[in-house]
């Protein structure tokens, strides 16, 4: 097998065939293939595409290049969930706990932010104390005890979507439908899940900006996951705003032991929900009742015991950023857009996220919104607070929101988006 | 200046500016874009194209990479050719020496061969002792004492072009007229010629595989030359059959001094005479008689003399071949094609040429042609002859030939297609 053929292949908008993907996958993996080489590839599967056949021998080649895990000898029926990535999305934090309480096991392997997008791992490490580094065997301790796990993915998993998904990111060749489907169905798989639902965003703040899009991109992974014995679902759900009141580490965690204590926002408790009933449903709980594990604090319950059992301290008091700067409204009326994608790079600026992987982020900055889209406003009321340890960071941050929210007049008809667009099963 | 945004700039079909062209380059020279980056740019410029005024922008990215020769010293005009490689090209051989006869300089600066296609430099190296490397200092001694040199070019020129091309070729970049037509043009422009006149081949044999392709890029190269004051002119020749009847180091040697001896095939003769009237017209000699200079011997004296400046020794015996193995014609008729793809990767396979840079090649090694399509064919006799010092590979190379060739009856009318096929200028 030569390497600058199978790149042809593709360049000449041909079909991989099933021996190609298996060699080039595994020849990258053991350093025979060179990274200008993948990259090349990568480009070229991103501009011409594979079909599905040809995304299914991707994905099982990546699976193939690693270890699975096996949650057989659990009492309990495994459910994960995982999120395409959004400005705001800390529904990761609630719901592990939330679907442990009402009798699944949820072994939720998780990554960091890179760019706009926040990472569950850096938003639990904003707890003092607590760890994202499990071995296999303390995975495996904190999930049967608590029923409910976040931590960082071990290296053994899929190590040749490690390898791509690093490579992708210097190279130009991340938002690619079959390269996004295939690594994470890659992992998601090989983490040996029983039943997945995926949350895929769509809008300003999310990789996929059109429902076509994202629809898409469900469908190939619903598909990829049932082709392997996972019982799968998906969640399109609106990211053109964030998710909450809160973009940035500690604020989300804040917001997010607001809702596992029966409050919070209304659209992360109706998210939260929703893909809890999925998860529950794919994993053979159809009787659990989520609603009533918030609102009686099972699921509270549940949280405090994993971050514990994780060397985290619920009780302890989360880091608050040093300075503070306050946007407020310019005029009185109806909040008719707020955006996204805008919140999210100002949160990024602030110090929330990092550009390369081994910058530190700072766990109190952030942006809180005092409105949502629909909500009335008067002129010289807060909008937005910025949150920072850095503050000669506001300026930059306050660049990229200067066109992110639209003020109608009062008594404009405002069409909510309801969070959940579509399902895909 | 940030490489993921250059990608994305030609990965969503954008138009690269002047900036983003000039910091690329200069940054991949430099080693701070990496090779992974840049084969990811190149395949979305494959695949997505580049514009006359980006091509042209990244040409001269690439001469400013680099030294520019310079030539005003001389008190001759300089001419230089430029071959996009074909079976059989022995071409520059006898045209330096002859333009050299005719009054030009010819700083004829050239490679090494890499698949199919022969490299003039390996071609040289069948004479006995005969250098490719020479310092700027001893290039420009041969030119004002002979008139014409063939040389390796130096390290200094387009570098950027040195280390994409090496890029290219184990990326799958390779065949882009974007990409060949700034990668030749920078190379010549930085070389510091006065006039280029560029053969570019059209056929099974060559790069480009149809006229349109072949016009598109001499359209294009004569375009960049001619902007950046080089008097630069095309011809598109044919190379749907070999070049005359050798393909083979040391025989494309013996048949380029046949030619310059006044003999030779005529297809060599013909496209020989065609090059140095353009070269010599653009040169500004338009008095100047090549066929005169070829049938007088003084072409032939320039050549001796050249090969001698450069430690070569012109009456020395041409290394022969230890095995020979011949196909005879399987029926009689008339030979109406013979493919040059065919024959080039057989000779390339009898060791002629090298799979890797660091490979040897056979300087005896090739194919010889007794028969051209159009010729009368006996059954039974030589059609091809097989030379190589390896002849456990003969079977290999014969498999390249088993379809390489057609015979039809005796008085099929058989169009013998012109060498030269169209003039660009």
């Amino acid at each position: 097998m030569d390497v600058i053929s199978v790149i042809r292949t593709k360049r000449d908008r041909g079909e991989l065939t099933p021996d190609q993907i298996d060699w080039v996958i595994d020849a990258y993996t053991r350093g025979e293939v060179a990274h200008e080489q993948m990259s090349s590839l990568a480009m070229a599967v991103f501009l011409n595409g594979m079909n599905r056949t040809e995304i299914a021998r991707w994905t099982a080649a990546m699976i193939a290049s690693g270890e699975r895990m096996d949650f057989s000898s659990l009492a309990r029926p495994t459910a994960d969930k995982h999120s395409t990535g959004g400005v705001g999305d800390k529904i990761t934090l609630p719901l592990a706990p939330l679907v442990a309480a009402c009798g699944a096991a949820v072994p939720q392997l998780s990554g960091r932010g890179l760019g706009h997008t926040g990472g569950t791992l850096d938003k639990l490490e904003a707890i003092p104390g607590w760890r994202a580094q499990l071995s296999n065997a303390e995975m495996m301790d904190v999930l049967r005890d608590v029923g409910s796990v976040i931590c960082a993915a071990g290296d053994g998993l899929a190590p040749a979507d490690k390898k791509l998904y690093a490579l992708r990111d210097v190279t130009g060749t991340v938002e690619s439908i079959p390269l996004i489907a295939s690594s994470i169905m890659s992992k998601k798989i090989a983490e040996g899940t029983g039943s997945l639902v995926l949350d895929v965003k769509v809008g300003s703040g999310a990789f996929m900006k059109n429902l076509d899009d994202a629809r898409e991109l469900a469908a190939t992974m619903v598909e990829l996951g049932t082709d392997h014995g996972v019982r799968t679902r998906a969640l399109l759900t609106d990211m053109s705003t964030p998710l909450g009141l809160t973009a940035g580490n500690a604020l989300e965690v804040r917001e997010s032991v607001e809702v596992l204590a029966g409050g919070g926002p209304a659209d992360v408790v109706d998210l939260t929900l929703a893909l809890a009933r999925e998860m529950l449903d794919a994993a053979g709980l159809t009787d659990a009742d989520p609603a009533k594990a918030l609102a009686d604090g099972t699921a509270m319950d549940h949280w405090r015991r994993m971050i514990q059992a994780q060397g985290g301290d619920p009780d302890a008091p989360l880091p608050v950023a040093r300075e503070q700067h306050t946007v407020t409204a310019p005029a009185s009326g109806v909040l008719t857009s707020l955006d996204a994608y805008a919140v999210g790079l100002a949160a990024w600026r602030l110090g929330a996220g990092r550009a390369r992987k081994e910058d530190p982020v700072q766990a109190g900055a952030g942006v809180e919104l005092h409105a949502k889209p629909g909500d009335a406003i008067q002129q010289g009321q807060p909008l937005l607070t910025l949150h920072t340890d850095t503050p000669e960071k506001f300026d930059y941050a306050l660049t990229s929101l200067e066109a992110a929210y639209d003020i109608a007049p009062a008594g404009t008809a405002v069409t909510r988006t309801p969070i959940v667009l579509d399902r895909i099963a």
